[in-house]
């Protein structure tokens, strides 16, 4: 686990605002690290509801088979988690012990098992034992508050290196209503899904159906769009709890003008942790921005971005400091999607490297090799067919990558 | 270009068989690289039939295009070939180099440019001096003899490690037929395409048609069934070249069952070069044999096995020597192939690590970690669901493959 910070870390933290309805407390149950808190446990006041998205691995574990269950109800009053172990490819004895874990919450919370949510992040494979919870669920339902976020921030990591928040305050007919996020994820980040773990909290009023319809487009621009290795995990889970807290009109419908405002407000925070957990990526030095235009439609820029993103060829050079344009060509190419080789046109930053087919006439090397050095770089591929664009957010690959992933069973 | 020499390599060459109709010679052109050769030319005896896979890059190179273009015809008097520049992603200026090096090697040879076939291998984007070809061609046509293949194996390496030959000899009703085949690639090697570059030879007579037909149902089960990083080549090429000057009536038809007894010969073939590549993976350490049973169909249990073998997680944890199952159940996961948590087993070799969705009851960690050790893996999953197989070879993810590609333009 001590591997070092990243060097893409924050600064410094935003201080999130406390979200009425919404308390919570952390624990140390020893489930895998020592020395560090590795449970949280939150509640929420009646009427709280809930929207989720989940991954698309057809191996989800367990927790995630519940909470999808449990999504049916749309309402909540209690978040579970852990991190340490992922409870999942644990067979029946996961299910047995997401049915324990929430039993000890809901005891200790006073509430129905059924209004509990749970998410296990941490090695996959191992049993996980749910009677670490019931050694602190009560104790720690006990001394429940509004916050610091920083605590519950940190309690749910795994590799990362550093905490995970975002928050935002809009103004809803004047009156501001609030959302915290918190996210953990380094490794095993991949697209075509939903998240690591991420967990939003807000006071707004909005009906769990309204809610849910909003979160799905919002997670494609952020956790959907956003790269590290290419490989999904089978835990990935993005909640978002509305507690109602704030006074004003529920907003009952999409059509409600707030919505889309609420939406606004939401996407930022989603897309803000998004990129920590990509600047948080395994071995990362640099954040590349991976811009897609001109293609025959969204969703094949969205593909191509992606080969690029995930290509380790590219992701290589770019940690080599390399203005490597035959590899984006090369990704390009193995996208699959329509591309002519005449019409590319790729930059790196506003250093235009190759158009029509070949090496740009002003191409500067000095400039592209200056270019290069920066830790936030973007690379652009113009296609020149159509209309279709994308954005992938990725890092470089390097040696940091390996060394945390070819240890014995991290 | 001074890499290690990979420690999969093969401890001996074989000795290739003459094959009576091709001779041919190399040079040093000094496209790239010094002190070595880097060109390749063939001639061929009237009457030559070739057949082609070539990339399935959107992207494909110069050279890509011209060889679809000229298989039409079927028949082959010259193949040329460099390394150091792939001629691909240079517009207007790559198709002039291809027109000028083919008349360069037909003026050499006494032939036709449109009987000429050419691969490039290198790299991507820089335009390549067909004048290079003009200042070597004529004195390798004056040179041009049966062997030996190891030269010209040698001659279109990049960032191999070692030169890759392959060799069978089947008997076709009483008369001795030969094959003589080498290839190059050790990054950029990935699936849903032919290979990085390949060429085989053979004195026997049979139809280009009857040829085409055999030649891609066995790079589907070789080359396509390697993957060194996920990233496609540009320039993947995989040509047969069949003199007919074997002394046997012409298989004319895929129905002749001296058909079949060729495919098996030079699917062998294939075979060997496809796993001398995956042995000379950037950076490679160790050879992992992805195998995968009872899935829904062939085509499912080989998308599922590309997954697990296109991993980083898995490449990683294998280089770690890490009996990693959770990383494995996570690739099968992602695959978003028919895969049912509670039917799902694994195995290291022999050692069974989990079945029914959770750790094996006979599991063994200290079996399963002096597995790891072996330089030669085999990963085995079982889905249970149906009669569905596959296997792709490939090889673990090092700090190599970042040294290799890290460097600038290599």
């Amino acid at each position: 686990m001590a591997h070092p910070v990243s060097p893409l870390a924050p600064t410094s933290y935003p201080e999130l605002p406390k979200i009425a309805g919404v308390r919570f407390a952390t624990a140390e149950a020893g489930i895998k690290y020592k020395g560090r808190t590795d449970v949280l446990l939150a509640v929420f006041d009646p009427g709280t509801a809930v929207a989720g998205v989940f991954t698309s691995s057809k191996c989800p574990s367990a927790p995630v088979d519940w909470c999808r269950d449990k999504l049916k109800g749309g309402v909540a009053r209690g978040l579970l988690v852990n991190s340490g172990n992922a409870n999942a490819f644990t067979g029946m004895k996961g299910r047995h012990t997401v049915e324990v874990s929430a039993d000890h919450a809901a005891k200790a919370l006073g509430i129905s098992p059924s209004e509990v949510f749970l998410a296990s992040t941490g090695v996959i494979g191992e049993p996980l034992d749910p009677e670490k919870f019931s050694a602190v669920t009560r104790d720690m339902a006990g001394r429940v508050k509004q916050g610091p976020w920083m605590d519950a921030a940190r309690a749910i990591m795994t590799t990362d290196t550093y905490p995970k928040l975002a928050g935002a305050t809009v103004d809803l007919g004047g009156v501001p209503v609030s959302i915290a996020g918190i996210a953990k994820g380094s490794g095993m980040i991949a697209p075509a899904m939903a998240t690591m773990l991420s967990f939003i909290f807000t006071d707004a009023p909005i009906a769990s159906g309204v809610l849910q319809g909003l979160l799905q487009p919002l997670i494609d621009k952020s956790f959907n769009s956003v790269t590290v290795d290419s490989d999904t995990s089978t835990s990935d889970t993005c909640l978002v709890f509305a507690t109602g807290a704030a006074k004003v009109d529920a907003i009952n419908s999409a059509q409600d003008p707030r919505a889309a405002k609420f939406a606004a407000a939401l996407g930022q925070v989603l897309h803000d942790l998004a990129i920590l957990v990509v600047r948080d990526g395994e071995g990362a030095t640099k954040q590349v921005t991976v811009s897609v235009e001109g293609a025959t439609s969204d969703q094949s820029a969205f593909r191509i971005a992606q080969s690029i993103a995930n290509s380790p060829l590219v992701k290589t050079a770019i940690a080599g400091e390399d203005a490597n344009w035959g590899r984006v060509v090369m990704a390009v190419g193995k996208a699959g999607e329509p591309a002519d080789r005449d019409r590319l046109s790729i930059a790196f930053g506003n250093v235009l490297v190759a158009e029509h087919g070949e090496r740009a006439a002003s191409y500067n090397e000095a400039a592209a090799t200056a270019y290069m050095k920066n830790q936030e770089l973007e690379v652009r591929v113009g296609l020149g067919l159509g209309n279709g664009r994308a954005t992938v957010y990725t890092c470089d690959l390097t040696h940091g990558y390996i060394d945390i992933n070819g240890s014995y069973r991290s």
